[in-house]
């Protein structure tokens, strides 16, 4: 029989746990039938003493089938994309239809955003009459007819990891590499896809902040899929200022579609190509890294890619207009402010958690789950680090619809950039693990 | 303002708390304005990252004056004991009436038993009338009119030490030794008394069963109480085999009764009067340990320390005839049991813990708070590690009232005692920490 305190007592201890107690744990968290002082006690007791492989492994397929899991069709593969959260990143919305149009199955899950960080779900939401809460049947039959949906993540899907997450969230045991690798994986199984493409970011907008932290966690997320017989790969990306010209919601929209256009900025698309790429490389579509980059190429250049997206979103009751004429669809803000260089030079930094959260202060972020987001608000960048500029140029543009929440806004741009004599690009892709 | 999960992080990253937050903390805890979840993790922190001297003195001090304190009368110094419970321990029945009778005032707060350890509240029930449920003003008045008072501890006193003892319980985190030390003096200084003596138990039937651990908790319990203002020392003693020749509850005050009547075991007497040489000495009622045990040892002679056991029991409602007629007036149980020894040799071993197994078994112990407790069954130790036995000869007897209860008692003994063709007497005091 389970007992609690001797499980909480195990780990503690720095002991191995049973298959069978992580699978009685994980149900009765699920249940409710563990008061929640016991699972903090261990939570707190795992971020010390870790979990081992074989646990780590366990725990997170007990998560994974802790409530429904997507069944999708057989005989293509499926394929999903997690980012660990950015500002500015606006990539899934790009990245899906563009795989999508290679010949490859996307089963895409995505989140809400919170704090600093957006989210897919609120992002696609600023197009007009689109449903970003799908039924996970529906899901699965969307994804066989046109290869591909975009769907936020159901409660229905891993229920325990849910209720794990939010009793991390209060109890000081957010960071720790076994539980964060788990809440991770176990949802991309509940997902139904076949292979999983991770881009970690690491920098100042990003949960983690140094190189080394970015390649352990990479290497934890490949080494569990593994062990669980998914295929998966890992780019690690610069979130050290944000991605792209536009970071908000519509406007990230607008930007994406941009980009599925051949156009947008050069950063947002290289980050898209390269993980487009290790998709169809995993997704067995393309021989080698080159071949599969340039396929996307050309889905992208040649407009298919677009047409998939617009596809998506006819599917999910949106307005496709929004390919073709987005600033006619999407929301926009009432009022702009620019933002200039107090002097010439170089721009020594751009601090994207900075930025994040002057969107968050317009109205445009969450603090809490059930905060209400502005759709319309947003930032719009002009000049990135290793950019020249002159004195009174301008730097950013901050769209709004509220004096008092430009004013916050403002305060977080006094500290976003600092300027040099001389300052180098950033370079965006930092490493590959697979 | 007080945020729990920076409190939390802070710990868990092995940071030291202010002692404003210490305080905030601890206040929030007694009045339920903080989740137990959030508790936990913070203990299980402690656990790991422990609190360092200056966190545990401001803890301490926090949880002691979460309630009343209790005021004693000032010029005379009270003296108060604490053991960390063991098997056949009543000492605090001999020690507090003779310390008590050399002219010190004993404030004695006391618990009831849990598990296998017997508490001094259920033997003091045991007296026909003993009322041991004293307001905390009725207890200081006591002490002031007789100069001692024996009270199990009201929950009035240091609340908040009680809801941080009960998650402990299921959280995995009761051995921590700051959290121990803290438990343990924080209700000594509620209790009002200037300086304390600890017993630190150690052996199988023992909480601290190795004497690295009973050193270093008693150091850290004498360290604490001197950081916060109060004399103290600890005396470390053996708890392998159960204390004395009686373990139950009435047949425990039969033998306290002998102690202070100048009979009964030696090795009772032994302790005591080391407990009270020690209470004696930090008190200031003798120049140097011989003289206080000396003056310790005419006064349980002369019958001194027996007429002020009288007196407590006459003033809390009890029958004194107890004092001079033991038999007569506590409840026995109605069968015995005999215990013979399987061979000739030595005992080799006497497991404390089983024996105190064996008393719970009987319905003399609890195994959860609100259990009710047989007070007359019980267990007589004819013989004792490195005691010659002949085959078939009496080592102990089981004193009953229920067939069933009886067999359960005697599993416990089948493994209590192990004999051997030689065998060493235990040394009973193993060290002295002050």
């Amino acid at each position: 029989m389970f007992r609690a305190i001797d499980f909480i007592e195990r780990k503690r201890d720095d002991g191995e746990h049973a298959e069978r107690d992580l699978r009685a744990f994980v149900t009765a968290v699920r249940d409710e039938d563990i008061p929640d002082y016991q699972t903090a006690a261990w939570l707190m007791a795992v971020y010390f003493n870790g979990l081992c492989e074989r646990e780590l492994r366990a725990f997170t397929e007990a998560l994974a089938t802790s409530g429904d899991v997507v069944s999708l069709p057989p005989g293509k593969t499926a394929v999903d994309k997690h980012s660990t959260g950015g500002v500015g990143d606006k990539t899934t919305l790009i990245v899906a239809p563009l795989v999508a149009s290679c010949g490859l199955n996307v089963a895409k899950l995505s989140g809400r955003g919170l704090g600093f960080t957006g989210g897919t779900v609120d992002k696609l939401e600023s197009i007009p009459g689109m449903n970003v809460h799908l039924a996970t049947e529906d899901f699965a039959r969307q994804v066989d007819e046109i290869g591909i949906a975009i769907s936020g993540h159901s409660m229905a899907l891993a229920p325990a990891e849910g209720k794990f997450y939010a009793l991390r969230d209060v109890t000081g045991t957010v960071p720790s590499l076994p539980l964060i690798a788990s809440s991770i994986v176990s949802k991309k199984i509940a997902g139904g896809a076949d292979a999983f493409v991770f881009d970690v970011k690491c920098g100042t907008g990003a949960f983690m902040q140094t190189p080394d932290d970015a390649h352990a966690l990479a290497r934890a997320l490949v080494d569990l899929s593994a062990s669980l017989g998914r295929r998966s790969s890992c780019v690690i990306s610069d979130m050290s200022q944000p991605l792209g010209e536009w970071v908000g919601n519509a406007v990230e929209v607008l930007e994406a579609i941009q980009v599925l256009s051949g156009k947008g900025p050069a950063d947002t698309r290289e980050l898209s190509l390269a993980l487009a790429a290790e998709m169809l490389l995993i997704g067995g579509v393309a021989e080698d890294y080159e071949a599969a980059h340039g396929l996307a190429k050309r889905k992208l250049d040649s407009g298919e890619a677009l047409e998939k997206f617009a596809s998506v979103v006819r599917m999910q009751g949106g307005d496709p207009t929004v390919c073709y004429e987005p600033e006619r669809v999407l929301q926009a803000a009432s009022r702009k402010k620019t933002i200039t260089a107090p002097t010439r030079g170089y721009v020594g930094s751009l601090d994207a958690r900075a930025v994040g959260n002057a969107i968050k202060a317009l109205g445009g972020g969450r603090t809490r789950k059930d905060d209400v987001v502005d759709l319309a608000v947003g930032v719009r960048i002009f000049k990135k680090i290793g950019d020249s500029v002159s004195e009174g140029e301008a730097v950013a543009e901050i769209y709004y619809n509220n004096d008092s929440q430009l004013a916050a806004a403002e305060l977080y741009f006094q500290e976003a950039y600092t300027f040099a004599d001389t300052a180098e690009p950033r370079r965006l892709i930092l490493d590959r693990v697979c």
